[in-house]
């Protein structure tokens, strides 16, 4: 069998996060200064924009658990009228976000994350 | 019976929430500019920082929202080892920030957070 390069396992993992939790619109591993690692995400969602706000949520959500004595950072989520963003850190030096339909079972999605996230940081760091 | 202020009436219905949900640790009622209108908060917590990440948040939750298609923001949440920070929309021009412990139900916390909006929305359009 042929080898797979890393950026393809890491956007296997995020296509088998997609089809467990069939809400989530799209996934994308970005690191802590808004580069895109690797990403699943449909037309019409663009790479960078995803890139960009999860690096400035992460930046603003990090400061905030300390700042108020939250220790630090496991999660963000922002909830709109149409679904969520959801962003977790994998490992010290990425976050994973994920996009969300309105309907999605958020418990659901957490365990699903919080698995994925786990095999993520054992991908970027082998 | 004397009246009560506004301002007192804000702050006993914060305190309400924190008795329903003995996990609160702190709640804040901020304008969408950064600036406290009611709060009830312990020793060591200060106003003006509560305020100023609830600004942040807040502008930049919207911000996420509505780049990445999620429409108008309706609740923004981080997770730190230590606990939550979470924020919920009070009608157009106000937030309301409650710290919780790590240990808190969430879905309850979320439930009884909403009606609080209702109920400090309700009384600020007086």
């Amino acid at each position: 069998m042929a080898e797979i390069s890393r950026t393809e396992e890491l956007v296997q993992r995020l296509q088998s996060l997609q089809m467990t939790t069939p809400d989530i619109e799209a996934t994308a591993i970005v690191s802590v200064d808004g580069l895109t690692i690797a990403s699943s995400l449909p037309a019409g969602v663009g790479e960078d924009r995803v890139s960009a706000m999860s690096a400035a949520m992460l930046a603003l959500g990090e400061r905030i658990a300390s700042e108020l004595g939250r220790g630090t950072l496991d999660e963000v989520y922002v909830k709109g009228e149409n679904g969520y963003v959801i962003l977790r850190a994998v490992g010290e030096e990425a976050v994973l976000t994920v996009l969300a339909r309105q309907q999605t079972k958020l418990g659901l999605l957490f365990l699903d994350m919080r698995r994925a996230c786990d095999d993520l940081a054992d991908l970027l760091h082998e």
